[in-house]
């Protein structure tokens, strides 16, 4: 079927209109008209071809809220009407040990990420929720809870699973001392998820005029990451901490502020590596991790647990003519917290 | 009392008889005449100043066997005639969340090391096992299974408790994969260990000459690190990797042999930091930690479990007169697999 969508043609040239083409839903499929799609930093990395290994032409777009216009005959889960999400994954092996323990993203071998990843069905790549509609194998396909904006909701199918899966992985509970470094889009989203956790969160931020958005997104503290008195009155003292700094930076400085057995779990993906003082980790026998969106199971487990605590992204709502102009503040990190594109502007596109 | 020893009296000047005063036993005392004592690298990077906090004169050694002189009046655990072991601390607060949960390797307070630690008793700072005679509080004086060579029975105060520590932290257990980076004091008290617990051992050598000692000493497969078709075989298929090289090195093709939450631990301490590429700890969801020998209840069940399992080091016996050149030659890795020294040549010495 002919969809109307928005790619990119190069690393180069920007996102314009194209029509690409979606299969027919099969037993298993649910087709969804898109509502909604969130601008993740991946789409600009990869439509930039920053990581490179970027097929073209490119539709990204993996936080995608829509309304289904049809299931196949052995969808159980969803019927037309219903509102869906669709995440980071469309499709995985389903038998490895790794999709055996709901961690498809992990997926022996190789998960369907939802965009620029070999498609099974067509033989060309994945095309993303930057388009008017998309069809998904139901294990794949998220409801979505009725209490929440749903423009609001699109950016948890990655930011929040990115961010809910370690606070959980790592055991965050009740009464412990959560940081969260770096406040854009990952980052607001933890404060968000870790206050709703229970934990005392505290925001590191390198730029003051931050400080009061951290407060009204729930942090107890909010600690300016050069302030070498601030930092040294947390030594020791961090149950966990996130880390959602994208580009290089001294993770030694947070390293130190955790407790004994204290974790620091990154989920920015700077290009760089970054330095590790062995000793910040033999001292208080402290870890340093990494952790990557979340299986299907827990990406609904987390949409569940913020339709009970109201917890959706801070948004920009954008129309997908405004598409370039966003990914260009996006790098400059002027959007609060998330562009979102409202796919009703795409009917537009010719 | 007036007591015969080793120390250092510059960074730059070779070990020297020194005569040491020891404090007479207090009611919760044991008195120990050394019988053997290990030489650690820690010694040497202490004595050369090379962590700098180095005062002079410095005993070292801090892997000590001996024999039971006498008792405090308060003393359960000892009595005169009875072979005992101290290893790296000498003291703690015993009161700190860390001292209760028997990790007094990370007392709050600051752990009391067995030398060149501020001592509570002296006012100066505590000497070593390179001396005739030392005064521990029982609380920190360990039992010596019967059954184990004492000379080769020194190092696992130190090299032993920590391999063992951060092997059994991890869940070590029969069946699983475990791989040991370096083959040195540390690397080989791995491989003895990880087998005992029932591990699959992959030692990782730069040196082709370590081969059959690797096999001998229990490994199941020896891989030479710089050979990339033998490390690639080995992806995504590692429990837990011990990292024992105490020199900058590259993690990474470590990081990348484990599998989806799997561990790495360094124990080695690099006096440069260790860069590490975040992507390697994402996909996986790796962790790379840190260890830092072991609390006294567990140098203890260390010790019971090598006197179950027949396990002391592989040790190079030597007089105290040669202990700068082993020091050479340890900086060298010229040592299979740990200098002791014959406590009983210290006598000889003016």
């Amino acid at each position: 079927m002919k969809t109307k969508s928005y790619a990119a043609n190069s690393a180069t040239t920007p996102l314009a209109p194209f029509n690409l083409e979606r299969r027919a839903p099969g037993e298993h499929d649910v087709q969804i008209e898109i509502l909604f799609c969130g601008v993740c930093h991946s789409d600009v990395h990869t439509v930039r071809n920053e990581w490179q290994g970027t097929t073209y032409p490119c539709v990204p777009g993996h936080e995608i809220i829509g309304r289904v216009i049809s299931v196949g005959a052995h969808v159980k889960k969803f019927k037309a009407g219903d509102i869906a999400g669709v995440g980071c994954l469309v499709d995985s092996c389903r038998t490895c040990g790794n999709c055996e323990e709901h961690l498809e993203q992990f997926c022996e071998k190789g998960a369907t990420f939802t965009y620029n990843a070999p498609d099974k069905h067509s033989g060309g790549v994945t095309f993303g929720g930057y388009s008017e509609s998309i069809v998904v194998d139901e294990a794949f396909v998220l409801q979505v809870p009725k209490n929440l904006d749903l423009a609001a909701t699109a950016p948890l199918l990655c930011a929040g699973i990115t961010t809910y899966s370690p606070l959980r992985y790592h055991g965050v509970t009740k009464g412990q001392k959560v940081g969260i470094v770096g406040l854009g889009g990952l980052g607001h989203m933890g404060v968000k998820l870790a206050k709703a956790l229970g934990a005392h969160v505290v925001v590191f931020t390198a730029s003051l005029s931050k400080v009061e958005d951290a407060l009204r997104l729930g942090a107890d503290e909010v600690v300016q990451s050069k302030d070498e008195d601030a930092m040294k009155k947390h030594l020791n003292s961090f149950n966990f901490i996130l880390d959602t700094v994208g580009a290089k930076h001294d993770i030694n400085v947070y390293l130190v502020l955790l407790r004994r057995d204290g974790n620091l779990t990154q989920v920015g993906v700077a290009s760089e590596p970054l330095e590790v003082d062995v000793t910040n980790l033999i001292f208080g026998r402290r870890s340093f991790s990494g952790s990557l969106i979340g299986g299907l199971k827990e990406t609904q487990e987390m949409l569940d647990f913020c339709g009970q605590h109201n917890i959706t992204s801070d948004i920009e709502l954008i129309p997908i003519q405004q598409v370039n102009e966003a990914y260009d503040r996006l790098v400059k990190g002027d959007v609060k917290y998330r562009f979102v594109i409202d796919m009703a502007s795409l009917k537009q596109a010719k």
